[in-house]
């Protein structure tokens, strides 16, 4: 971490999917509850790793302007014949792929939110769709402001008008805003673009059995284990 | 208004200024406060009255879009010198440009809106920007899901693209989603485009001695003196 002071952060942006909630448990559990036998760990992996392909193909203009929704539904129907989904109803499909909006936060997450919400304006910047966010934040009981997205910009992170564009909603200078997240690659874009930086821990994201490395990396404003500890060093 | 039943819309997208927070005491308390001398009524009815007239130079294309506090300063440029504000410092009019995030809600939408959420998506619709709701909101307490603007839509209200926008965002029909409004004219424009809609009674939106007409329209579909009797029509 760089030495302090920094000026006290006025907006905290956060990552939302592996940062915010557990994605990994989240969809293995729910193509379990749908397929019993299917191996829910691979198959959440591979869902989320079609994420990144399929945003480049909208971002090199090779689809139009897409919805996470609809992206993960181009994933999901991939995934059928591999997984052994082939079966499942349209009403099935359409029920798993809302998935997304079903995930539960970490548990130090409603309470840390809620620490730092007194201090700060608190928002996502999720490459997320609105409506998925707001579903998500109504079932975990998620107390942002604000609900910024990927879809408010019409970019994806790592598009620097997503974290430009934060500053710009809320009339402040990049360097009053601070992205958190779980993923130095996010943090590395929006450092980029002059916003402080919070790196969070989080070990499970990928499942239990596959820890991942969550090495400090100097060039971040703080490091935290999870958001009760990111309270603890902002002061919330 | 309509016989029911209806079926329960899932979304209720609020307009704010007016319905939600009382605009002409929040700002005509607030010009007095840098200036005792000031009329605060006439000089908050004269800067809401600019509101429409400027949004029309956005949509005719004679301004590129325009956040709301941008046309808001526009407005009050305007009106330094007809009420002897031209001494007013650059920071005292920026302070002053904000007070309209810093408006009070009226006294039965705390709790109103909480109701309504027991068993509703709560969003704004308003032409104010993202910001400003944002602020609004912290300001006074307001527990939205979600924070849908103008800004989102890149279009103002009555827009049909605001209205449609909402039931997008949510993934549902426009008959889905019910707007709440104070003012008859938000309302037809929605009822247009499909949505339902909730007249809420603001008889001193303009200053208690200016009573404006609450008489119900029968096209809308629920008609309620203010948030709590909402809630209790729709059973939340």
């Amino acid at each position: 971490m760089n030495s302090l002071p920094f000026p006290a952060p006025k907006v905290l942006a956060f990552d939302v999917f592996g940062t915010v909630v557990d994605w990994h448990s989240g969809i293995a559990r729910e193509v379990q509850a749908l397929r019993p036998l299917v191996d829910g760990n691979a198959f959440a992996l591979a869902w989320r790793a079609g994420y990144q392909p399929a945003m480049r193909r909208v971002m090199s203009g090779e689809l139009g302007w897409t919805l996470i929704d609809d992206l993960h539904r181009l994933i999901l129907d991939g995934l059928l014949a591999p997984f052994g989904l082939d079966d499942l109803s349209e009403a099935e499909l359409q029920h798993l792929n809302k998935a997304w909006h079903r995930l539960d936060p970490w548990p130090d997450v409603v309470q840390g939110l809620t620490r730092l919400k007194s201090r700060h304006m608190i928002c996502t910047l999720s490459n997320g769709n609105i409506g998925l966010l707001a579903d998500m934040a109504k079932h975990g009981g998620l107390p942002w402001d604000c609900i910024l997205s990927a879809e408010v910009f019409r970019a994806y992170k790592p598009d620097p008008a997503t974290y430009l564009g934060v500053a710009g909603v809320f009339g402040v200078a990049p360097s009053e805003v601070m992205l958190v997240a779980a993923h130095q690659d996010d943090l590395a874009a929006a450092r980029a673009c002059g916003l402080q930086t919070a790196y969070i821990e989080r070990p499970a994201e990928f499942g239990a059995d596959q820890p991942k490395d969550v090495s400090p990396c100097p060039a971040n404003t703080r490091h935290a284990r999870d958001f009760m500890a990111l309270a603890d060093q902002l002061g919330g």
